[in-house]
């Protein structure tokens, strides 16, 4: 039976380097960037392309519709339970190409590093971009490093833009949700944001919280298989659930409600969520998907979802209806229907 | 007679906002933020793509290899003589993409925003990136935007990422230099840097230096039909020319030699880089090309780059040799040779 590798016990050790934090040089293009990038970042995201050390990739795509996507991560704190602004810098730009149906192919990656970031902290990231990159089965192409003074970047910031192929026969489009269609959700919401959030404040559980960050990749290439007209799926991340749904019913000009005693919330993030005030419905997810499907479709996307390893808390978390369009709303317990509100502002800051 | 658009003179005036300054919540995912995006940002950047607002833009591209490249900018200070953050956030990446012989197709723009960034200096950048893209005849497809807390980054910060296709009976390809080859400039050195060096440590000259910031796709597109075996292009940016051809150099195992008294530096330029003991050679250019060219080649060449506004001063700058193979060296004006190092480090930092 072959095994999948185990990329959680990828070895990693740390390269001798001639400093032991990133210097202003190590951005500057000339002999400590080239050691930087030789010796820390090509033995880590090492491909054809980037080996090659050019300005830009050159790739070879298979023909379709080409996705196209950015995202610069300025998550604080940099290291949290259940991952890190590495991994979270794969997994959310894999999860936005891959929204669109598009099979993920490349990846670019731009550093902004602060003068004075330790070069364990750096290599640690890297390694776990490395681990995230290999699971969900995309190359980095491209890259850039900037490096600037001390107290002109926060420790990292990363950005990522991600390229991926759409087979011809796909047409997602939230614009075409219509009454009937079915609201699905991959697993239990606000684990990211929550985690991130007591991570910072230091709050104290049983248990750390832990991100769920993680690429979707493999759940929507099997989702497709079984519902090819599925509308359209996006990753509640900044501004969580209610957001996503908000924007899904102003631009279909469709009503949604949900079923408030479906939505999946875990035991310890939901005590989080109390303790600060905090509805889960708007905080971010790294690691799950919305997906609106057609109601005939709509069990089979749900066992697909479940039989996932990243979905098994999958839910049908409601439907869009007729009645009032662009505005969602929630079913409680109590059988009143609420309305669940775009978010104003910032409930965490840096999340992501 | 037809006559271009004055992009230097489109009206550009700033949205009425609740706001003066940039607020944490302008980049959560709400209400502020969907307002930053549909009153200042998508004004400026309106395409059919980005004005679906997904998560990632779906482009359909003609045939062809496809070329990927990304940068980030944190050029400070951010507005400098001849440019600022943002045109050079366009035509950096432009030209990132346009060196392989790519015609460039679409951006993706990432900001980093700074809590309390003027509203207007937000604009003015954002009015700037409009002119550079329509200048280049490229379209932003898809974006980002991120805001940190005071003092978590310096003003702001622009990741840029492009696509761009590469017509199938091109190859260029920096290994395939071989001695006999001849290395072009598109015209005068180091005016970038001096001009943010001289901004940022308020040196004064009768008139200011002006950076080049320029996108250079059109003069390229010139170049290619006149040389469709063109070796390799590549924009000295970071660590100057004498980077790229020592890159060059190593990569292709060949030698290359300079005519120092051919290196062409604006005499203000040169007056800068006296006072501060820098060698042009080393400093950042933003809208010049180095291109290297079979010999037969190189005279209509030259004529197609003299005969674009942006390569007045082009000059063959030097040949590649069989001799000191992976060394750049420069034949002095006294006759002598002398070797063109790689810089170990910044000389400098932040210039892009």
């Amino acid at each position: 039976m072959s095994q999948k590798p185990d990329f959680d016990n990828m070895a990693c050790p740390l390269p001798l380097m001639d400093h032991d934090t990133i210097q202003l040089a190590h951005g500057a293009g000339g002999r400590l960037s080239a050691d930087l990038i030789e010796k820390l970042i090509l033995p880590r995201f090492s491909s054809e392309e980037l080996d090659r050390l050019e300005d830009q990739a050159v790739l070879d795509l298979p023909p379709g519709k080409l996705a196209f996507s950015t995202d610069t991560f300025v998550v604080s704190p940099i290291f949290f339970p259940g991952g890190d602004i590495g991994d979270l810098a794969i997994n959310g730009t894999v999860n936005d190409v891959a929204m669109s149906g598009a099979e993920v192919v490349a990846l670019s990656v731009g550093f902004v590093l602060e003068e004075g970031l330790p070069m364990a902290d750096f290599h640690r990231i890297l390694c776990s971009m490395e681990k995230a990159a290999a699971k969900a089965g995309v190359r980095i192409v491209t890259g850039d490093t900037k490096v600037v003074g001390h107290g002109a970047c926060d420790k990292i910031f990363i950005n990522t833009s991600g390229i991926g192929v759409i087979p011809s026969h796909l047409n997602l489009d939230s614009r075409l949700i219509s009454p009937g269609d079915k609201i699905l959700l991959s697993g239990s919401l606000a684990d990211h944001g929550m985690a991130v959030m007591t991570a910072r404040e230091e709050l104290s559980f049983q248990a750390p919280l832990m991100s769920d960050s993680a690429a979707l990749n493999g759940m929507i290439r099997k989702i497709l298989e079984v519902c090819p007209n599925i509308k359209t799926m996006r990753d509640p991340t900044r501004g969580g659930v209610a957001t996503t749904l908000n924007e899904f019913a102003a631009g279909s000009n469709t009503g949604i409600r949900l079923e408030g005693d479906r939505v999946p919330v875990l035991p310890d993030v939901m005590g989080a969520c109390e303790i600060l005030g905090i509805d889960p419905l708007y905080v971010a997810n790294e690691g799950k998907l919305i997906a609106v499907v057609p109601e005939q479709d709509a069990d089979a996307v749900l066992q697909v979802m479940r039989e996932d390893e990243l979905g098994n808390d999958a839910v049908i978390l409601g439907e869009v209806v007729a009645e009032h369009p662009g505005m969602v709303t929630l079913l409680t317990a109590l059988g009143t229907e609420r309305i669940v509100d775009m978010p104003i502002g910032e409930q965490l800051p840096r999340i992501c």
